[in-house]
């Protein structure tokens, strides 16, 4: 008889996005004509860069001639010319990463997620609290053991195995200091753990004394990997591909304490559960880092700043409290007038029509407060905060 | 410390293709001027039909423009567009599959390998040798009990959960009869087991009694997923997509026998570890389906096809006992003069430089077999076959 594998009893229900979803079109169904301004969830709306599409073109053209044709990536870790491009990319803010080291994937979740593939169901997972859910999820699935702390490491537990990190994070738009991430680094050396560090938002940070990658911090190369995505930072949320770097001399230990290099438990998972990624999404996303691209992605990236430094501006002057938008797409904020999450969530949908996520969906420490994206249009972001702004007055 | 999931320690190193490769190098530095002809890998040659290259074009062109800009596929399961594409073909050959049974991946090898995550380890897999290494691999990785039989269950275990078929089959060529197929649904309703069908090699299907589908079988719908791929249908190996046919009324059963439907696990799973299939990619799968692509692609298979007709002929002429190659792209033969499989590779190499895949790495049945594949161009399968028949006249 199969069985299903039973962890997946321990999942929660995703709650929150059809909880959203739920509660939106029922209100639209009451109020068909309202025009409702969706800064909800983290998706981009502007489109490719011109480089980026040329690339993309270019390599469907080659696909259709046979001189030019691919066929299976020999080796499943992506094409020499994006992964040359993508440690060019981090050697362009001053951190070394070989070119080996770099494995092209179909983007940071599928990798955040079947990562854990490798890791015995026995190791203890930390995460900090609000979390990206998808972190709890996927090591709930396998069976591990789920702990959680605040973003800082507040409180650490004795023991721990693995330790997911998201900056600047999902969902409070909050960046890691180099110190902070140190203690993390020093926390996860001493522990013999694995940091799996979530940078898809990266391309965001703009204060200097913020590391955009964990390998900028001593020490990491011997606990961390780092996994990445072209979404945010190119608008990649429906191209799909991102790229994880795992140094050469990171380890993982059998029970007898033997160890064995991690990039090699992660290629043969690969060989058997993934087959690489589109080659004309790979030359499309090689495109983002030649001097076009990423002068065309770096006026997109702006255009969200822009955004969010309207809502930090508005959030500001309404004397709410609030996190994020200096080195990220979000917005975090406490929800005005001590209301809970889902409270502000339907005031927001009823009284102004704009439609937000509540920051408990996001765990715990995430109750009472609320998280806007900088993904919408200028004129959206402008017309949502102008009517938060009356609404709270 | 981070352990490793100590199942890995279980895998066979994956010697078939490292030792191909190792061999093929040394030969090559010896006798850097001899021209080898590659009948080894199962990897396509030909160019993507225009109207696919055309429908990619396209597909680019409006990631570049406001408007028409794509970001998350809500659903992760794939574009409407594409689910319905794949029913319409299923539909073609008469097979009744709804749009909502469909699910877009990037690959059968990926779905084949992922789709075990929902299954408890403790369930026991059965798979026919001689066997495409993922099923044994993917399985063994989660710390599955994995039993062999034949490709036509000849002898057959008593308590049994997943069974992994494969049809036309990889390696053999081999196609399962409506009969020999019924048999298989029957052993799998009477043990409520799951049969994972891979359908990648369907388009190769010429015989009319060959089904090329396991749901044309009574009783599949209770019992089997069916996996298939764009990659030797449309030459998508480098361009990757996939597709999942789930049935809504296919029950996985808890430990205390309560039903769950298959395809919410699915769902569930694929919602934390995978993020759809780029948009271009899904549009360039969904011209194979149009009346050209249909048309163009058909011709790239019949291409193959006459390769396999100029193996099998050259076979028959040196009377050599084979498999495959009526409803598939590959020719199964046992090796001449009771060589082993890799004397014969070593042969063909050394003799002829021509390039095979023994069978003894797909398996113990394998062990005196040999594969050559129709992915190659037709002047060098007659090339091939020339100095076959030389060799061994």
């Amino acid at each position: 008889m199969a069985n299903l594998n039973q962890n997946f009893l321990n999942l929660k229900e995703s709650y929150l996005f059809i909880e959203i979803s739920k509660r939106i079109k029922e209100f639209m169904n009451n109020n068909p004509d309202v025009s409702l301004i969706r800064m909800g969830i983290g998706d981009v709306t502007q489109p490719l860069a011109p480089a980026v599409v040329e690339a993309g073109y270019k390599a469907f053209a080659e696909m259709g001639v046979k001189a030019t044709f691919r066929g299976y990536e020999d080796s499943g870790r992506g094409y020499e010319f994006l992964r040359e491009a993508v440690a060019g990319y981090y050697k362009s803010f001053g951190v070394q990463v070989p070119v080996d080291e770099v494995y092209i994937g179909d983007g940071a979740k599928s990798d955040c997620g079947n990562i854990g593939d490798i890791f015995s169901a026995d190791n203890i997972v930390l995460v900090t609290d609000p979390v990206y859910p998808v972190y709890v999820d996927a090591n709930v699935m396998s069976g591990k053991k789920v702990l959680f702390t605040d973003f800082v490491g507040s409180s650490l537990p004795e023991k721990v195995d693995i330790i997911h990190l998201c900056s600047p994070n999902n969902p409070t738009g909050a960046a890691y200091t180099y110190e902070q991430l140190k203690k993390w680094v020093d926390y996860a050396l001493s522990n013999k753990a694995v940091i799996i560090y979530d940078a898809a938002y990266e391309a965001f940070i703009t204060e200097p004394d913020k590391p955009r990658s964990i390998f900028s911090v001593e020490g990491a190369r011997s606990c961390a990997i780092e996994i990445c995505s072209f979404s945010k930072t190119a608008g990649f949320t429906g191209t799909r591909c991102g790229y994880t770097i795992i140094p050469k001399d990171l380890m993982l230990y059998t029970t007898d304490n033997t160890e064995m290099p991690l990039y090699k438990l992660w290629e043969r998972r690969q060989g058997s559960k993934f087959n690489g990624v589109s080659y004309p999404v790979q030359r499309a996303a090689e495109a983002v880092f030649t001097p076009q691209g990423i002068q065309q992605t770096q006026e997109t990236i702006s255009y969200y700043r822009g955004n969010a430094a309207i809502m930090m501006k508005t959030l500001s002057e309404l004397k709410i409290t609030f996190t994020g938008g200096i080195n990220s797409p979000y917005v975090w904020f406490k929800c005005p007038n001590n209301m809970d999450s889902w409270e502000f969530f339907d005031y927001m949908l009823k009284e102004i029509n704009v439609v937000g996520t509540p920051g408990a969906g996001f765990g715990e420490n995430g109750a009472g407060w609320f998280r806007l994206t900088a993904f919408n249009t200028k004129e959206n972001t402008i017309e949502a905060m102008e009517r938060l702004t009356k609404l709270l007055s």
